[in-house]
């Protein structure tokens, strides 16, 4: 196994290889440059860690992982003509830098394109490679779909909020291991057992994320802390707030979600009624008990000692951000 | 081999059995709406062909040939945002009815169910299916790209007007043909010779309808006469149009083109210059060399002489419109 930046560098090099414009139609250049802005590619990096896992080619499961990382981005594109985002990575979005139907149809054909790569696959595993991969994008937009609902919705309860984190970001997650493990041959119970580690871990880490959000050193978190907020983003943190506030914690907390006048303020005054309400704790428990189920699915795949210690200080790694 | 009515009946019997909402969210209604729209349902009709021709088990077929459908639906669905078109098949488009994050989500996901749809055949036929279907998709991404970049182009050639339907239009007519013959077995040369003969047949049918855009009569060709003429669309008339006018003609068009506020006598006076300058005519010897060449592409495909009478007999039918 090799370490995390390691991976990084191999998925680096190959995106850089790579041929995302076979022809010179302006059409790709949106693909190319959102795939420039980087990223951590850590979907990418999760599919060559499992076929090294299961003692695979890791050089086999490049293309495939690349799919990953297009499929990934192209969800990017279209979510932030939705989210009407001028940013991402610090630059600007795609529809911002050209305009909404380019990201439409970029976005489109940069979608096929990433099936084009993760089924470039050996055929005899790409029966498997499309199943898994078809049900994932259909949960992706159904992901995508809650999120954009909830903002219109006053009543989402706290397993909604889970099963949206869940289809949105975690099954790509998940995604991105099981289809190293199919890609080196590993039985379907490891296959499987190592996409529940995914999805779990996937789970707690947007938790984390919520958390993070409000309670992050903003230096370390490299995002604005209070962003959620002043969105009045549905987090875990706000859900759990409005479920276990008095009527007159209710009263101030539903004022300050309708002021868009005093942004710091707000902040300051949402995050103490986080604290009084106890949901920092909280949200913490239900990040921790995801990550035990993602350790409890680890154990259950079969893997020599120091395989099963690589994903473990992977896991307490990305937990590591919180402690 | 069954009447054209007959397999259209077949593909819409398998369409209402159709489950477009796999769960209860409403990211699915806009999917089965314009599933409900209707159409001629000509790309899966041809995919049940094909497998007729080659005797194939048209059952075996249904859902490779829904996919088709699907995909195409899907292509109508994200073109309509790009062309802020207000109606589809005389009823208000997704994004008008819903709204545009709507509209690109549900296509989103229905894409993806075409693939699904697509892919879902046996396995033996999958990769090549795939690589069929992938090109398929790129191709008329790009052929819509070059649609929309037209609108704002004074400079657009014949032949690039030629390769712009053939990308956006006729490779999905080639693809319907050849997945038919994929999944009935047929051998490649006689696979790929189906394709071309979609493919061909596919730009004369184009050129033909920019012809009866201008010269059709309006209660049979099922739209608008002059629709064309009144968005300044550069068809093969238009643009031949240009080509073949003198100083005098080319400013006169000009004047019509720049002119939003007499539509009436728009269209007369750009139809009379049309006809002066015998671009009905040369249209009309473009569509019979494009309907040549699928003739010619007919004949290379190994067949018994009744199912070759078949095509011969569809192709003269597609024809037979303007005639």
């Amino acid at each position: 196994m090799k370490d995390i930046t390691e991976y990084q560098d191999l998925v680096e090099a190959q995106i850089e290889k790579l041929n995302t414009h076979p022809t010179d139609l302006s059409l790709y250049d949106p693909v190319s440059y959102i795939l420039s802005l980087g990223g951590k590619r850590i979907r990418p990096v999760l599919t060559l860690i499992a076929t090294d896992l299961f003692g695979g080619i890791v050089e086999d499961s490049f293309k495939s992982a690349i799919g990953i990382e297009m499929f990934h981005n192209f969800t990017l594109l279209h979510d932030d003509i939705m989210d009407e985002a001028p940013l991402r990575r610090g630059m600007p979005t795609v529809h911002e830098k050209w305009n909404i139907n380019t990201a439409i149809l970029s976005g489109d054909v940069m979608f096929v394109q990433a099936f084009v790569m993760v089924t470039s696959c050996k055929t005899k595993y790409l029966r498997d490679v499309l199943d898994l991969f078809n049900v994932t994008a259909i949960e992706v937009c159904e992901g995508q779909h809650l999120d954009m609902e909830f903002e219109t919705r006053e009543d989402v309860s706290i397993p909604e909020y889970i099963e949206m984190i869940k289809l949105k970001t975690s099954v790509l997650i998940g995604c991105s291991l099981k289809l190293g493990a199919i890609l080196a041959d590993a039985n379907k119970e490891d296959a499987n057992n190592l996409y529940d580690f995914g999805l779990y871990l996937g789970i707690a880490f947007q938790i984390q994320d919520d958390i993070l959000d409000v309670y992050g050193d903003a230096s370390l978190f490299g995002k604005q802390v209070g962003g959620d907020i002043l969105a009045n983003k549905k987090t875990y943190l706000l859900l759990k707030a409005l479920e276990n506030a008095n009527t007159e914690q209710a009263k101030e907390l539903q004022s300050w979600l309708n002021d868009n006048n005093n942004p710091q303020q707000k902040v300051k005054a949402v995050t103490t009624l986080f604290t009084d309400l106890n949901v920092k704790k909280q949200a913490e428990e239900m990040m921790w008990s995801y990550y035990d189920k993602a350790i409890e699915s680890l154990k259950k795949i079969n893997l020599p000692k120091d395989k099963f210690q690589y994903l473990l200080d992977f896991a307490t790694n990305i937990m590591e951000r919180v402690k």
